[in-house]
């Protein structure tokens, strides 16, 4: 009897080899010697080398040897062009530092320079492993196309308010222009658009009732900052009388597309409201730091159900986009202001910077995990260093003790854009040449 | 008439040209294409470019060219060789994490296994831009022996406690063996030994006191963990029936050459005591925050003139050596401890991390600071990064953006010991491969 034909191999486009593959479920359900095949844009199959190798071949592979590989980090809250102003002004009064500083160099912005400071924040994002954000800004257009001319996975919105922006004129074509964004970039493989009024202090009820609408006649999600320090909560109740959260449950706002950055002063109804109609919400904890806003109270939110993803904030309050860093500081920060050691563990971190920011920024499953059918957004950290040395559990050194720059390679959507350091899809010099031009222009 | 021949350039042993210098007195202070000339193990002059190179000559010469030439960082509190525990067990309760892992793992040490801990220790803070170190631990002796064999600057001591020592034995022979070691480093250009009792709650009152005479007669500091958290201080109340900063005034130990660790818990009497003694304070916040130890009042301790400098503690408790996440971390927790964004500026956190750190450990104005006549302990910052630019305030990046893998060069004592991020003083390899045998026999 004649034996068959052993059955091919499957093409793929990618195979990453010899690392340690990190899959959903934290330290336990790790990988040794592990694979991972990405065929297009997303990940086909994951699992032991020796079985991945004996089931696909590609034509591109990448050696992880020495190195763990991860899901993308993803950076739920920043504002990516404000790395124009990183170290600009630090260590001063709220008011002055905003009013002083920041409004009057925002005043000078225009849409080429928000282009190239969002360009030097990919470059850093990429660098830092992170492959997957979402922006709040001015002429968030130029934005979105720095995140596709990086090659990078990235929520937008155009920042609305109740006084006119440079982007969009008066206040009345906020919607009209958010509306066009979201319809220009419908369908795009990397980038997609919110509908983003900046805070309760600074736009009038009947706006952001308007754009609760078109977030959800668009289907996209609603981002706002809420809650974020003590004096926008006093502002908050002596305007309409009620505390932010409630104001924006009594508007209608709450649900589950509604992104809430920052979080830091609630109290218990605050807490429920969110968690009841499933807010996701977005902590920061270095800047909430940096700018003396508080502590938020994640580890009760974490508790009561609440998808609480991690963001760096803008340059200009952290002053860095390294998620690596704000994953050690969300887990250590927790553990003081409580005096309790088991507070928000590593695996927890490292979730809320991953799966958590997925769900929260409305990837859901499709993103934030290395899994069969997931989008193929990996990154490779190299684990031989002398600060990650020994080896006991790679989720507390990617916590605890990992640096930003121990990413090696970083892919996005199956496509990779930094190999051993190198970013294939961005030009350092000629980002830092524009970026180093405006700051002589804005010096003093 | 005839002109008087150039006088010749004095040679020196080192130079570096054309970095952002960083002489004390913070961010103000900088000298742009500065340089730095080294002779010997000191730092001969330092000024502008093109002044320096009219002086002096060297046939070793660093251009840093997009960098940041500062002084070494000073890490002032650590125990080096607890790498090998990197990881090994968190997020846990603080006696289960103590008892049920850090011990049973400590007593498998050896002085062999402490030299590459040690030697893993030195290899990461030379790379993460640490020059000086002071360590307490087991088997230090073999900890002073991989700082000098780094060619690191350091000031170790043998842990002092009431029960048998695996180092020393019987607790009568700790005071001898630390004569022993002081009298073996004497003189040493890099190496030089403290007293060190490790704790209120370990020490009794008479060997506190020995200590402290050992100390005064040798002329060495001494070094102790101190009110680091609640626990220790009801234990030390119940005990003795004060608290123990007020315990340690009573025995006569507060004085100069004290340098205090951790100092969480304090109350108003026990600051002034520490101040009115001019006792040295180390604080370590990731460690404090990650143990859940709470958060030290280091403004109020700096506004009543204290010396405060900045440690990483041990790797069980950190997870990692990094003192720029350390300046990040202490800059940023302070400010949302008191809700007050103007305390703990970037300029404070550097200084803390180098000049107050050469103050606490003996070393006075001859480290610490560029400047001439003090040691050359260097390093330079590679600044061409998209999360270092752009410049407007070097201090803001060195605290607030930069990451310990932009250390390019460092310098200790005039020899370089890392350039272009290579290690010349260690084989990696050699150190990894030990340590790994050390962490696989240790597994589970």
């Amino acid at each position: 009897m004649q034996g068959t034909e052993p059955a091919g191999k499957k093409k793929c486009d990618l195979l990453l080899l010899n690392g340690t593959v990190l899959p959903p479920g934290g330290a336990p359900s790790r990988i040794e010697r592990g694979a991972v095949a990405v065929c297009g844009d997303r990940i086909e199959a994951v699992g032991k080398g020796a079985e991945i190798v004996s089931r696909y071949e590609s034509e591109q592979v990448i050696d992880a040897s020495g190195c763990v590989v991860l899901p993308g980090l993803i950076n739920s809250h920043t504002h990516a062009a404000m790395t124009l102003f990183r170290g600009i002004a630090d260590d001063l009064p709220l008011m002055d530092w905003l009013q002083g500083h920041i409004f009057p160099a925002e005043s000078r912005l225009t849409e080429t320079w928000v282009y190239w400071g969002a360009m030097l924040a990919c470059a850093e994002m990429i660098m830092s492993g992170t492959t997957t954000f979402c922006d709040m800004y001015l002429f968030e257009h130029k934005t979105a196309e720095a995140a596709r001319d990086a090659g990078m996975r990235a929520l937008v919105g155009e920042v609305l308010y109740d006084f006119p922006s440079p982007a969009y004129g008066p206040v009345e074509n906020g919607l009209r222009h958010t509306e066009d964004l979201v319809a220009r970039w419908r369908g795009d493989p990397l980038v997609r658009v919110a509908v983003e009024p900046h805070a309760l202090y600074t736009c009038s009820p009947d706006l952001l009732v308007k754009c609760s609408e078109l977030a959800r006649r668009l289907g996209v999600p609603l981002v706002v900052h809420l809650s974020e320090n003590q004096a926008e909560v006093d502002e908050i109740v002596g305007k309409y009388g009620r505390r932010p959260v409630r104001h924006l449950a009594d508007l209608g706002l709450l649900g589950p597309d509604l992104v809430a950055d920052h979080c830091v002063v609630l109290d218990e109804a605050d807490m429920e409201l969110l968690a009841r109609n499933s807010v996701k919400v977005v902590h920061n904890p270095e800047s909430n730091m940096k700018l003396a806003s508080g502590i938020a109270p994640v580890p009760r939110l974490l508790d009561m159900g609440v998808t609480v993803s991690l963001g760096t904030d803008g340059c200009a309050s952290n002053n860095n986009l390294d998620m690596f860093g704000e994953m050690d500081t969300c887990a250590k920060l927790h553990k003081a202001a409580h005096l309790d050691p088991t507070l928000l563990s590593a695996d927890t971190a490292l979730r809320m910077a991953t799966e958590n920011g997925a769900d929260a920024l409305g990837w859901g499953g499709a993103l934030g995990r290395i899994a069969p059918g997931a989008l193929a957004d990996l990154i490779v950290v190299d684990f031989a260093k002398p600060h990650l040395t020994p080896v006991y559990n790679p989720v507390s050194h990617l916590v605890y003790a990992a640096g930003a720059a121990d990413v090696r390679t970083s892919i996005i959507g199956g496509r990779v854009v930094m190999e051993d350091r190198k970013l294939l899809t961005l030009d350092l010099e000629e980002i830092f040449a524009h970026v180093r031009e405006f700051a002589e222009n804005h010096k003093g």
